[in-house]
């Protein structure tokens, strides 16, 4: 069965000991959506033309967040951020705004968390940016999509 | 039309004026959900006996991310929070975990985002904790479903 | 001679006790400049168009940045701000940006420095996301031009 | 025409990819200065011999800020920073402190925020400690003054 | 039996709800020391008079690390503390140096734990700073030596 | 006599200069222990049965600790932290709760403060859960028992 690693054999956390892991490039994408109502997303498109950039503040939340990783998530390794970029994409298809968040690093361990943090504080900067005029949004598929690098390497989830 | 309170006349970004909103009490409830095979939900409730305690270290995640709402969401008011709770449930029909997070506080402004963000931090620390056994978990359903304090007054989102 | 409050009778350092003061409302204003050559503040301009948004992004810091004084300046005290708000113009003249910050409380101590620390970061994040262009920039004018409220009263630096 | 490189080819706000940089030894040396008062000035100057030493703690706070760079510039990448060290002199000709900070790293982009962040720090503390005295001091100069290291080489602003 | 207040009925640990405890006065002392041998503590009181001034430092240390209370105890109320003070004592009897640190706040919650975490900071950059000269320094004697305000009310452990 | 490495030659305080030392493997070891009642450390050992998980939760709160230590300790490099763990043990002798912190990382630096400051970290953690019980315990012999690595090699304190 699969091991979980942050626990040792007793059952204790810990920080998993990766010092003797090679450092290797790696590259994590993850994605996720704010679901909303086709008014409420109207206010996001025109706003980028005349009013305030919800998605560009959002972005930057999303940036500053992934390097907040090891500070939120208790057992991540602090990791030396090479690259951080977030798309917010409107779609009036859902209603929603589609997030994609991709991080690089050269460390002996992986950036999921560090893509799927920016994802999260994005969409939880976009609720707050949006809430004023409507409190039944709902954050929804935050998930990883791609990884490769280090001893696992490639996993794919379209 | 709704307005944006995050956004002055001219469309820039502000943080709002609430100096002379009174200090009432306020109340937030959010709600979300980590999807997982339902192998990875019995590593979870397994360890709740004899391994390590996934939902423990996530509930105290989440605590420690509502402190740090205002440090992650760009125009959040500081707050001082007087109350932060985290109920994490294995549930066998999602399958998954399902949290919900409800912060209180004696303030200017509402703890919305402080109930959200401290299920998002749980959540991905539940998917930190899991990710060595299952990579395509997927956080849905983040969502305010109560609120009550302040101007706005009551909401409810059942 | 003037007391340096800071100091306790000794000469040593301290967080002022500021206990029995009473919370009234607070404001403080705070400016600067970052001066560039004409060339940069034109990318600047153009950017607000169809490029990136300088000034937007650093608006953003600087709002952020005036949450993080406490954690900065030693021997700040942490503050409930109830409103930041920041001015950034480009201004042909110097020719360089202009920056100006509101910072508002209710609090038992002043803004000033929370105005002053939204200001600099402001500028700095002015200075960093244009240093590919030009790396001789220079922040200058800091200073504080108003503030009101608490026992020293209302303070103008024209 | 030079290109803000804090921005990808649609004008979006990135943290640049530095993965493919090599780690190379780098170092920033900036400058600023505190305007105050010849009275103002005597306070510092008298305080180092036998009140409270303005200048060790603005020296702290500045090391402790060149730490804080990537938490509070947007889109810095963090980085092993090997060395701080600041020089606060009094100056009695402007009146007024000046304010040297040299940082150093070993990473795949340069320290020149981090420079610029540790003056700026130092300089506000400055303020704070002696704005009882004064209100209307001014933060000036602040400039990078010497780099070395990575692609672009050597920069000298004298 | 005494009941741990950080635990609810179920015995899941939670921020206790101060919601309707009234803002009220409080103080809190706390004390420590840092062993070390004759000859390291005389390399701290020479350092006064003309080498680097290690009790200033640490001082510096103590006050900063007060304000992070909330962020490294997980169930800690965030507190606006009104004063921070800390006296480090060369002790030649012990030897070594006696760290008393004293807190106040007007709040809902008590600020024992922002005394000690001044003193344990305190303590542990005083052993940062000598680790060259002594690494078998040792921390003892931490404890809380006075509270008063609050429900609890008055509690003395001379 | 021996020198301290945090002045430089007239005194003045700095983060040292490691940028020519070599990256290599290194751990510190250290510990400490809160001294308690039997009644008080019987709450605990039942508490880990069927109440609240006191030692657990303060087992995250150190190893979230270990990664706040630059941010804590004025003139602290950051490092890549590559392991932490805690051992949290009731002991019937003291009574009391014994903490052992391994810490490990591949830098220019040891990790000494970073052991020393989980150790602290945690101890606060478990007086802060159990103050409601009993509010005279006491933290004591936070001390390195062992560290290997860098130029000044193995330490050992037993």
């Amino acid at each position: 069965m699969a091991e979980l690693s942050h626990f040792d054999s007793e059952g204790k956390a810990h920080m998993v000991d990766v010092s003797d892991k090679p450092v290797t490039s790696r590259i994590a994408v993850a994605e996720g959506a704010v679901m909303m109502s086709a008014e409420t997303l109207a206010l996001v498109m025109e706003g980028r033309a005349d009013k305030g950039d919800v998605l560009g503040i959002a972005r930057i939340a999303g940036i500053m967040g992934a390097k907040k990783t090891a500070e939120l998530i208790p057992l991540c390794h602090p990791l030396p951020i090479t690259k951080v970029a977030l798309e917010l994409v409107p779609d009036e298809g859902l209603p929603g705004v589609r997030i994609t968040a991709t991080v690089k690093t050269g460390g002996q361990t992986g950036v999921e968390m560090e893509a799927l943090t920016a994802v999260s504080t994005a969409a939880l900067t976009v609720y707050d940016m949006l809430k004023a005029a409507q409190k039944d949004m709902e954050i929804s598929g935050v998930r990883l999509t791609f990884k490769d690098g280090g001893k696992s390497g490639r996993f794919e989830n379209p």
